[in-house]
């Protein structure tokens, strides 16, 4: 069982622009067949963690369907608006225990943190983020939503090509504070 | 001729810590004679433009001694230390100015802009960046010198993977307010 912070970035490191927006992501071309493209990678998934921002941004771009169905825990400070049928629970504070529980539900699949960049950040804090994969858009953004707000070593395990994307997989190896073997 | 923004970049998009240090850079591994690396590079090279605080982390780094033949320019705005021997102009203000003593200067070799991310974008805001080569360290820093702070489209050319680092070749397909074809 493995976490991974799978996700998109522009070439400077922005997941979002200040304003929320995807625009220059969704507008690239992908294989969605092609090597680290997210069907393949979804199917290895058993629960999913996500900011409030990120899922308001899910919500609004997929006019309030619901497409997963895996268990989701959303990290919110504010009520949420939850569709029907949807597996999604709200989550506050640390990210240990949810990590447990989300363990427990994926029934042996890996956990994936969507985004934003600071929670998988609070996941690497506490030494329980496994794996990066970064698929770089052709685009610099010049501001927005970092990244992963961190210092942290990693190790390059895979690169390819997607079409339009530059994809890099990695394992965390280190935080401040954190060693990890 | 072309003009080309050739960096390393930690995956967050920052080419140096806040406190301008390259130490997480300097401890990666890399194959000088593999893909995309800098001798092969450097070679297609006539001139190069850099900013200050870029200069004097060469000058700190290196000793005080000037590794570069090709004739550079500074831009400061403060005075500089240069040392004995070395082709180095200072250079204020419009980036177009110098680009075109660049082309002269460089004798049919293409045209290298190291950095910082700044400078890189006054050549693109002027349309004159043609390509941005970045070696993407395995590392997030979370602060640091953004390594383009701009808002660009541009077109993926090449992926590499050369140890440590995965390479991206890109060229620069518009910015706002510059088209290029």
């Amino acid at each position: 069982m493995a976490t991974h912070f799978y996700t998109a970035s522009s070439l400077d490191g922005f997941i979002a622009t200040a304003e929320h927006s995807l625009d220059w992501l969704l507008k690239q071309d992908i294989d969605e067949d092609g090597p680290m493209a997210y069907p393949a990678f979804e199917k290895t998934i058993g629960a999913l963690a996500m900011g409030a921002s990120t899922y308001e941004w899910v919500m609004r771009h997929e006019e309030g369907r619901w497409g997963y169905t895996q268990p989701t825990w959303v990290f919110a400070h504010r009520p949420l608006t939850v569709p029907e049928g949807a597996d999604i629970r709200v989550a506050h504070g640390d990210v240990a225990e949810v990590h447990s529980a989300m363990i427990e539900a994926a029934d042996g699949k890996d956990l994936w943190v969507v985004g934003g960049g600071d929670l998988a950040g609070q996941f690497a804090d506490a030494g329980l983020l496994d794996e990066v994969w970064v698929q770089y858009a052709p685009v610099t953004l010049g501001s927005g939503a970092p990244l992963l707000p961190r210092a942290l070593d990693l190790e390059l395990i895979d690169v390819a090509r997607n079409r339009s994307f530059m994809c890099g997989r990695y394992r965390v190896l280190r935080g401040p504070g954190v060693e990890r073997s």
